[in-house]
């Protein structure tokens, strides 16, 4: 049998300690699991990035794990704890939006607010008004982890709160107006175009795909393959690992360098025939 | 029976392989064992930093485990190398100081020197005169998470370093001089004042509190329960969940903000009655 | 019996979710294996400092153990994927020059090209032509943990793509010049000169040793044993823990205080007998 799997995704980052106590909370708790950290450089207080990083992240992970996001601005104010069954993953966070886009991607679960006070081990009685994440997540992720059910932790959440997603504007003359909506590590643009808008010929390059630098000034950019595919000195476009239509350059921040920022407009004049 | 614990602290970063490398060598010498990795972005020889980031995390650890702490700017030289014991938990580390603010709170425990030579398995012949973490830390570390003996390792250190703490001063008049001690990376100004200094009611804003701009002239802020009941633009301050008095904005950097910094004053003007 | 043990090693940060979605894939493909994060941090897309990485990382990993590296700016175009076997480790990554400073310590030992398709489990039908890492990188480590054979992954790699190695000038008169290759976190500055150009005595200080500041203007300083033995203000050069010499200063970062960057010539004049 394998033993229970939690990660930990935060926007804490690591040097003051924050992600050390949630773990050293666990650790007593549940000795018997593996922990992984995900990340605990999500941009503070960015529940949209939170959000976007869980699209990819938890489906890869398998079933029965249980996962402790903490993007919480909102902590300690009546915005509720819960726990979130998706797909048979359980994600433990404040609901704030976190699981927006993996509800997009494949509709919600069962989900519970955490009832307080909660009478999970490890919770004190009298709760950081600061850091749920180590007097209230970290212990109901442990609870989880060993088995215990959702439902025994509060009632169901009907109504979670759900960021709004940019889709895509299709117009009527089939041009699609899009958006980048993230700038990776690399500075490659990432943006809220999916590759079905792409039919599979268009990897060929057979698009025009233009990025607004002004009003009605538009760069047109390549569709290619892979970034080897990308010259020195060009911005081009490519479906990523996420499958969505993304900016980039070759071996350098395509973001630095065509100054590309979240919000930036990306447009699909046509797929040709 | 739960596999031995051993987590690292250091002021390494990851970038340059030392964090790998005593990685590396713990799962050679206990392949068993769970290795968390606490924190590698301490500041570069910051101490102070350290002491302040073990307060926190090493009491939520359980019994038993084994932390080794890298922050080591001595590395080398008359320096001591030394294994302390502190409830149950035992910490490898130089003696320049780290355990300072766990002493505080709850006195020392045994300490030992590591004695050069040191004959635990996995120490080489001749040490790196700059990277104890690998050649002595880290083997000691797995020696101990394995049920060896500190008391096997050297005499006893009864002189540990301690830093000094800055206490805040309590003037005739009641009042209360505190300091910034440590900006984290939401921009919060965590003070040298303990909850203690403010009286359970003083949680629903019975108490004046200021910050010092320059001299003879205070900036009054509000006490508040937690971050989300701040207002855009104020600057407020909550007890933290290191029940110390932290100064804080509305989803943004406090410090920034301010322009607050370590050694920045703050004045405990009166409790209401 | 000991776990598998899995390490990963790459330049994707950890913000952006590659990382985590790599460990999930890992997670469900060998769920009893130790993974050890070493550094995600390694800079973009810089073969050459991942490959100084690995050279101390690895061999102080345990015989058994399977490393992951993604430092991959050729994915998806002709480079190719690749399994090494070096003493009894195997690392799994693109031929691109990663492994040529561990192949310089000690010769190559059998590598395989990855063929493709790769019918190892967890590999999907189509790759994302952007992230191997994921999509190849993972399983097949994956199978290596659980004891599969690299040769049944592919063909033999005759011809890996080795990096130069800057090996230092010994001119007649015995005058060695050298260069910086790395600036470490604390910016300690590492050159490319190995210990065995310094005989044992001249840890006492007995050689001249000079950092080229302009055409024939040359800045002299001290070797010493450790960090603690610079004084402040002062650049002296050591024996780091990688067995290189080493430009360092007292608590405070070399590079920047005399703007070494890597590159920068490093030149032995004599040791004195």
């Amino acid at each position: 049998m394998c033993p229970p799997l939690i990660t930990l995704t935060t926007d804490f980052g690591s040097a003051d300690g924050y992600v050390a106590q949630m773990k050293g909370v666990l650790r007593g708790l549940v000795p018997e699991a593996v922990i992984d950290d995900l990340a605990h450089d999500i941009p503070a207080h960015n529940v949209w990035a939170g959000a976007l990083f869980l699209e990819g992240a938890i489906p890869r992970y398998p079933a029965g794990s249980v996962h402790v996001v903490v993007v919480d601005p909102g902590v300690g104010t009546q915005r509720r704890p819960m726990v979130a069954s998706w797909r048979d993953r359980l994600v433990v966070c404040p609901d704030n939006g976190l699981l927006t886009l993996l509800w997009r991607r494949e509709g919600a679960g069962p989900i519970y607010e955490i009832g307080l006070p909660c009478a999970v081990p490890g919770v004190p009685k009298v709760l950081s008004a600061t850091f749920h994440g180590r007097d209230l997540f970290a212990p109901v992720a442990a609870f989880l982890a060993r088995g215990g059910r959702p439902e025994h932790l509060g009632s169901p959440l009907a109504d979670p709160v759900r960021l709004p997603f940019p889709e895509p504007l299709v117009l009527e003359d089939g041009i699609v107006v899009g958006q980048v909506i993230h700038v990776d590590r690399f500075g490659n643009a990432v943006t809220n175009m999916d590759r079905q808008l792409f039919p599979p010929e268009a990897a060929a390059g057979a698009v025009r795909i233009g990025l607004e630098r002004a009003p009605e000034k538009e760069m047109e950019i390549r569709l290619v393959r892979t970034y080897g595919d990308i010259q020195p000195g060009e911005l081009a476009a490519l479906i990523n690992s996420g499958d969505r239509l993304e900016l980039a350059t070759h071996a350098d921040s395509a973001a630095r360098l065509w100054n590309i920022q979240a919000g930036a407009r990306v447009i699909l004049r046509a797929v040709l025939a």
